[in-house]
């Protein structure tokens, strides 16, 4: 049962929707409304869209915790609730489009100016914005002097003020709406399903039922760019050359789980994008950069919004080959349950084959951009090292995984699951997910065990980094925790954006210090054991 | 006695001498030299003023260490030495202004250009300084055409150079210097009282008594704050505009305590600074400053020296709620010795009452700034947002030091306190505080057990990581002061300035992952106390 | 035994050859060509600078280990493979020079666009570029309106590409050449030696042969700055204007070994640069730099490749005092094995004598620099200050390892070395260190024991933060290398950069932290020790 028990990988939900969602979709068209959930069964948008307010969750497990409050303007979709202080309904159904100024130059004036400043304000103050906007207007039948708040907050059927969500500015902006969308085709980690991952998981909702939910404000925080766009072009300039400087992502992409604001800012092309930057120039739209001229060095944006053959895409995410670096290769020989990885799941997708064939088209992609400046021998061999970086890294991983296996396997895990806090949530997977979803011997291992039993290993091992209940879960199933989250992704991410410090010292250091105590703790427990065997006969 | 001696909270002295200050004081005068220890007993006097040179140090622990060399530039006014080598009193009783720039413009080149091209070279070189100067003129009865070298440095009466202080300054900014003065009336922490703080804490003095004095060289340059205009305006330009930006904080704001560089510089408001920076416009005050025109984000100035109603204060504190995020809040339950809070020494501040008329006044403060580009409905949910995420922390490190004190009140601690080192300058303690002063318990406490007890918790407990004595703390101790004070200030300041992965990566999630090693080590003291009793018996 | 095994310190063989070259050097002539390794001994050149493509490693234990791919670009005197797809003979040998930029043009645009802005494209485009053209001009015989990609790239005499080295820029640029091989007169730690110090140590070799090499990585992109140019002044930029800001050393100069980035940047000097950062004027030679107008704070460059009296030199490490931090000084009193740094192996050099004469002199040149801006008692008042940390920090690190070695004398060290994976590459250091080279003590320890015991301190102790066999190095082992490597460093560069958060919260404190967990580990491994005897009698 022991065994069983084992790096159970449950993230299920997700992915079975993620292939859903694959078989049912049709491609969307620019003639229907746009629609972040557009193909999607029922039940997703019953679970991700539909307002509730403040009275439920979202996600399979919404029933189990209710929203923060914060929540109404992260995830406006679900849980937007209008202002009651005040009534607009007036001004819309008048359309007194002149109150909104007039009143807000007073009210929040920061944002007015930033709005005159702003491509909306004047639409057709440049050749190039005429342009584009000339595009708008042919796609939408609309004349468009003036975007004005109007446009976007009036919510003229309900005669609410609304929170615009992307939704909303597809209307106009389909192209980039539609190419973001697009992120599902490639399934998770992205960012149209970042709410998702948010919420299936276990522990977050088990969390909020122990009373952390505020603590998870940093989560949803970064997740709730799933369906707003002012993550990236903020409030209320909304402008595409903020979007294309490096900037615009780091406020979610850096610490533990994916460092990229540390890794790229202080790589080379981050350190020259650095001195440089008033040299370049974001006006341009990326596919007409002249890469030495324009930007001497890439952008995040550049090198990730490269499709390929020339052509970029407004979705960072197409071209992406190890992801997040969570998920183990197939290329590799393991010792520990890993090499069942995702444990009798089939429903959710496989171990990497970087050599795939639809990999290696993406690598190919990805050594066009950086031909750019390097030789393809240069960054073929560049890449290929990232590869091995990989390889072992996950190798030890496998290693440390093992060390922990072996101790539960021998049963000198201290304190023995039995006598600990069962897995995070365990009532409501075996309520919420069913046999032919989890496979039957992990839907086995919750019904009959009831979560009592020891989880180690990528995906579902991790809730350890994000909840603490009674002894669960112990200290040697966290230190592994570190090592193949924490570190392997530092230096993961430091290999990938070579910078060689967080490679090595926020990387491959730490996951051998981190191996050292997992060591050391193993030989503790053993020797622990004995003694007590010894000692109490 | 092990309960009573749980969680002991000293600080008492400086709290004292806030109260019996606030007692005594008069509103300082215009018409008084500006004297940063205005109004203060003359024993404070004594022991935070009174020039010294290098023979003592400062504080109430004053006799028990001398003050590092660099303690005479950090804290002029009661350490400074002038300089030997270099007998300046015949320029200065001739006034011989033209040989200040002569020899220095050779010996410290740098020096002079920074004046040069500083507003004191040249007070009326723009309209805006030309009536700022003339209001100096009007209050002093100066005529300023340049502030010379001479004007700060020359001490006319002793015929000795000085290093000038804020009382120097205050001479002509006064306006500023009051303003400064003002930070005590909320009490600690502050800038005006930073040295104090430096200090008075029992583990300054014995860490100085053990040989660590230079490892402090660290507290010591940023507690020189206290008595100092130069750390924000830095010399020899002293320029007004520096000081508006928010680089001007970062030196001291940063690190564990208080991440406030980290978590406002990667925060969208920070970010957005950084890319628009230079056109920012930092040459205005504060008070006439357009939201999204001169800045299009706020700074830190800009938030914490707006007083209300919209004024702005040259004192950053004044609006402070949650302040450092170390004084437990009244309005949650607790488990542990923390709902005794200040442990009975009834001469301390209490815990905050968030919901006091107080505080709900400073936050309504806060909602005026705020509510320059966001609604008041988003900044009421945010700002209530981290007060439950505030809640929840402390609740968290209730339940944390509760695993602690179980351990000591089941007596199976290990070292047992017996054994150990006694807590920091016990000796001390019973000497420089009175029993009415901390209470009769806790000063019998330390006059009986001679600090051979363990301390848990704010504020003494964090003695834990400045210094280690044989034993003293063990390692659970200083595992629960990471909890409660490294990682759930990192969780505060992540998310008071709004930037998730600080907020949760460093915050709350360490929380949670530092929890796991407190209740591992316990489990593990309390089986290896029974398999010893065992063994041994 | 055991005590002679603790704190062996081998990093010898680098020792032996810094000595043996400082014995047979010539000094290098104007009339040969750059050589980067002229006058070291001939196994020198065999084992760093033959070309040997991917077939073996490089340093003594080159044999046990191959090349990861990438080094064929990071060291590519002994690594570099010509490209095989696409023979560019014909092209070198009938001197199309035309050609290049054509194709490139197309292949590789952000290059060409690199050098079209370069001062090789245009070598007299300005006064100043002028003349250090005509130098070089007259110094090479050649005429320069251009310096084409020819001149660089291709090998006339083999007729191959090839990869530029330090000694092809050499050939014009031959003052910054001459003067950056002039760091093998100081010793290790260096730039021109770090490849050397990256494959003597016998951990490199071992993790090698154990699969991670590519973990290495890291260490390899900062260590190939040994021989090639483009770490600071980057392609195919070649800018000395890039090379003078403090943003060309951070890539390497970070992390916990050597935090300059970290301490300068948020030091007032690095924060008033980024302030002011627009103001500097970088295309001023460091000689003609006026403080406070041309820089308004030092760089790094300003300090560190200040030599003496006025003079600048094109290599940083000419002044260093304390070096890396990692060699005790001679001038504090131990209570370890440490007393007998370095263990006996009298080849390496001896511990740092702060008072020496020659230290004294770099101080001297240290206050020239200071003495710009600062008070020259200020500035001496300062760097006694860090020497007075330093004092502390080893003192601290001394007491730390007496704790570790009083365990292993007292021989309940867990698991005992017996029991363990041997010291890294014990076998090839046996075999590739002679008796002389090691003394006889340790030679012996190697030859008689295998590596079956514990090593312990600087500086061949620190091989547990790179790699974990079974249970080698233990777990308190790798606490003290966190204390005296990694805390102590940026303690060291903390207070030596001025900042004092690296100083304290990275430093001091998490010695003093680390220093906790060492004691309660020791305590812990004797009262298991004394269970375990009482328990299985």
């Amino acid at each position: 049962m022991k065994k069983l028990g084992l790096g159970i990988c449950l993230s299920a939900t997700l992915a079975f929707t993620s292939l859903a969602w694959a078989a049912d979709q049709t491609p969307p068209k620019k003639d229907t409304p746009p629609d972040l959930y557009e193909g999607l069964p029922d039940w997703y948008r019953a679970t991700y869209k539909d307002n509730v307010g403040m009275n439920e969750g979202s996600g399979p497990f919404k029933d189990y915790f209710k929203p923060q409050m914060l929540d109404m303007y992260w995830q406006p979709n679900r849980h937007y609730v209008p202002m009651e202080n005040f009534d607009h309904a007036i001004f819309i159904e008048k359309e007194r489009r002149d109150l909104c100024v007039t009143c807000h130059e007073e009210a929040t004036p920061g944002v007015v100016r930033d709005w005159r400043e702003s491509g909306h304000k004047n639409p057709k103050s440049t050749p190039y914005l005429s342009s584009r906007t000339a595009e708008i207007e042919k796609n939408t039948g609309r004349i468009l002097d003036e975007v004005h708040c109007f446009d976007c907050h009036a919510d003229t059927k309900k005669k609410q003020i609304r929170m615009p969500t992307g939704e909303v500015c597809g209307e106009c902006h389909r192209k980039q709406f539609d190419d973001f969308v697009r992120e599902r085709e490639v399934g998770r980690p992205n960012h149209v399903q970042s709410w998702e991952a948010n919420t299936i998981v276990p522990w977050y909702a088990e969390a909020a039922r122990r009373g952390y939910l505020y603590g998870q404000h940093g989560c949803d925080m970064c997740h709730s760019g799933a369906e707003k766009c002012d993550v990236c072009h903020t409030r209320h300039k909304f402008s595409a050359a903020e979007g294309r400087q490096p900037e615009a992502c780091i406020t979610c992409h850096m610490g533990p789980d994916h460092p990229d604001a540390e890794s790229y800012g202080e790589s080379k092309h981050g350190v020259i994008y650095h001195q440089e930057e008033e040299h370049f120039d974001f006006t341009r739209p990326l596919s007409e950069v002249r890469p030495g001229k324009d930007y001497r060095t890439p952008t995040c944006q550049y090198c990730h919004m490269y499709e390929k053959h020339g052509r970029f895409i407004h979705n960072p995410v197409m071209k992406g080959i190890w992801r997040m670096g969570t998920i183990p290769p197939k290329n590799i020989e393991y010792t520990s349950s890993l090499k069942d990885y995702p444990y009798g799941i089939k429903i959710i997708g496989d171990k990497i084959d970087i050599y795939s064939e639809e990999n290696i088209a993406k690598r190919s992609y990805w050594l066009e951009v950086c031909a750019k400046c390097h030789s393809d021998r240069f960054a073929d061999t560049y890449l290929k090292s990232l590869d091995q970086f990989m390889f072992q890294a996950h190798t030890l991983a496998d290693q440390a995984q093992k060390v922990v296996e072996d101790l539960i396997a021998d049963g000198v895990l201290y304190p023995d699951a039995s006598k600990r806090d069962p897995y995070p949530l365990s009532d409501g997977i075996e309520k919420m997910l069913s046999p032919a979803f989890l496979g039957e011997p992990v839907y086995n291992a919750f019904k009959t065990l009831k979560g009592k039993f020891p989880v180690v290993g990528p995906i579902l091992g991790v809730y350890g980094m994000f909840l603490q209940q009674q002894d669960n879960p112990s200290t040697i199933e966290n230190m592994y925790n570190r090592l193949w989250f924490w570190y392997k992704l530092q230096g993961y991410k430091g290999t990938a954006h070579a910078q060689q410090d967080v490679s090595w010292w926020w990387g491959q250091a730490p996951m051998m210090m981190e191996f050292t105590k997992i060591q050391a703790e193993a030989a503790r427990l053993r020797r622990e054991a004995g003694i007590e065997k010894a000692a109490m006969k």
